[in-house]
């Protein structure tokens, strides 16, 4: 699978910003002005990067042409001098590229509270322009990563009324996955990038409505990050029939989702320290709203994940977090299963023979948990992962 | 210091319930009726011996004589096996010593969803019974414990109107130790045994009361157990006038409070895999109740926990976690301290030398974190503790 769209080009150097020789500075750009959608963090410490751009958004400014990306540094907890830190680099790749400083946005991930080394970063622009190709987006989707091991990509075609339109995506994020709900809210640093014409405002509610589902959906450890970032730009090369709400709207969103739940998956299979991409469905709840909290509960609970890394089916503890989460629940309806083996059946367990089935159905790196609570028909999912010793292992050490 | 209470004997044995030859069944006896008080957790999936304790409860009788503890299996998710074993327990016990089984409490610990093996607990009780003594209770303080790695008791004495009265607390809990808000709610199990003469609605509103201000502040891991139970019990051998709301009350709430503050602490700092226990402040919030929502979503962030066990300052992930736990903040007003260490100022970080005096601070087994919020005189605290590799040890194989 190569990263090829129509219009758009990238790029990856190394600019020393934590360490040596990795590359860590990266570009993305569009031949021509492409439409814009975001969406940002909720946490109520955002990082300089996201400020600008919601910043950028409250402006309505449709247009953009260029996104700056360093890993290394989150420049967050900066104060004044991290908003100018963005400027200055919105003004130092525009000058090289012949473009305004209007036309570019940035993003940053890594360390939070250290100011960006202005001075590296600068000498490394020359060098980041200048490598612009249409091959060069995959070297960017390499200079994002921090504590993730792989690169992660999706792309997905689509027939718009005859005329076949790329939608691709590029995402970072091991740690400091825990998304709350509610758009627009992002939960990693991704960039999704398509040759389609598009509506902006469909654009950007497409962007909300999809992440919302997928990005929103996943938990790690459960912290949100500062610098959550989701930026789609569409720049129309395609030539198709413009994308809105009533024409191959729908269609759109559906692949595009698609796409972002396959960049969501590839984020928690390589979150720090996971052995197990677990999908938990909560079920029978009594609305969809208590199943979410429910099945967040859950996917957040520390004793259910370190059972998930010790492959122990330790039904006790899911049931006990399901029962923390703050709604009535009636003991004697719920019942659990792992993948198709049922464990607990009117709240008590089902046998010594089915945790050991459900023990060999852990072995595996990814399956299924539902836990149906038989109260009604609200229902709701999450992707999550076990809590490992490497988990601590590196968050213990991160920064050293 | 010797657990020596007026009036009151205790017993351990080994039943073998999970493990061969390690004591796991106790008993408290008070030689005559005593004034009971009990808090439970609010889980919502219930242990048997809690849903035998509220009914008790709801059905106010007031005096108890002798309470049944037993580790290694928890009697949760049990159905209605469970209770019936619970009911049992009270008779088997009552008519060894020839009281009635309403005298009788029973509270569990341990793995669950697991029947409770009752030929083996039948046949442990008559020398249970039988091994009674008035230097019995720390054996039984042993026999509690399950994670755990020492024992945890506390005593004080008070002049109540010239009469020396004495207060003492047992206490296990290692971990499923996070607890929720609000009475009547216990995080663990506890037991509290007093030679005072007590008004029994007063004792009642006392425990909830420092409960709440105590092990209701502390947390480990955040998960809930559905066993959680402090137990207190007041049989008036001191021969002081009654103690109540108006007499006396004020001042032995006051020790009662010490004293379950230094079983709650003696739990954090041997919570399962715990290297650090931390004093974790928020202030200047706009109200109490969002000081302790930030306190207790930092507390429970696992990469604010793996930086402490990692003794690293990361003061980045502090602020993140404050910045997720829903209330408006603004940036350019946070100060963060470790113990007197100012390390972040206005929201940016003071310097490399305050970090480095920070981490010194780290290498301690306990310090202070406060952050203060610039917003308004809300204050919380929260003990909490580190995140370490042994925990994901200790919980990866706790039921194999």
């Amino acid at each position: 699978m190569h990263l090829l769209i129509n219009g758009f080009s990238g790029s990856a150097v190394s600019a020393n910003i934590k360490y040596t020789g990795h590359p860590d500075l990266g570009l993305i750009v569009s031949d021509e002005p492409a439409v814009l959608a975001a969406v940002f963090t909720r946490n109520e410490i955002k990082a300089a990067p996201v400020l600008a751009g919601l910043d950028r958004l409250s402006r309505g400014e449709p247009y953009i042409r260029a996104v700056v990306v360093n890993s290394g540094n989150a420049n967050a907890c900066t104060g004044h001098d991290g908003l100018i830190h963005v400027h200055q680099i919105c003004s130092l790749v525009a000058r090289e590229m012949g473009i305004t400083p209007e036309d570019v946005m940035v993003a940053s991930t890594g360390v939070i509270g250290q100011p960006l080394p202005m001075r590296r970063i600068k000498n490394a622009i020359p060098a980041l322009v200048s490598g612009l190709s249409e091959n060069g987006l995959e070297a960017l989707a390499d200079a994002i990563l921090t504590t993730d091991t792989v690169r992660k990509t999706a792309i997905r075609r689509i027939d718009v009324g005859g005329v076949k339109v790329t939608v691709a995506g590029m995402a970072k994020g091991a740690g400091m996955i825990g998304p709350n709900i509610g758009p627009p809210q992002a939960t990693l640093l991704s960039f999704v990038l398509s040759d389609a014409k598009v509506d902006q405002v469909w654009w950007q509610g497409a962007l909300e409505r999809t992440v919302t589902e997928t990005f929103n959906r996943i938990t790690i450890d459960g912290d949100t990050s500062t610098n959550d970032t989701v930026l789609a730009m569409a720049n129309g090369r395609a030539g198709n029939k413009e994308i809105d709400a009533v024409r191959y709207g729908e269609d759109f969103e559906y692949i595009l989702k698609d796409l972002l739940q396959d960049l969501a998956r590839q984020i928690v299979k390589d979150g720090e320290g996971v052995t197990k991409c677990v999908t938990l469905i909560v079920k029978g709840a009594r609305t969809r709203e208590e199943a979410d909290r429910i099945a967040r509960t859950i996917a957040e609970s520390p004793l259910v994940k370190t059972a998930f890394f010790g492959e122990d089916p330790n039904w006790g503890r899911i049931l006990a977090a399901a029962g923390r989460a703050g709604f009535p629940l009636d003991q004697g309806l719920i019942s659990l299963f792992f993948d198709e083996i049922e464990i607990v059946r009117m709240g008590v367990g089902v046998g010594e023979e089915a945790e050991h089935k459900a023990k060999k159905v852990m072995t595996a790196g990814e399956f299924r948990v539902v836990l149906d609570l038989g109260l009604g028909s609200g229902e709701a999912s999450i992707l999550t992962s076990d809590l490992s010793t490497d988990y601590v292992r590196i968050n213990a050490d991160y920064r050293t």
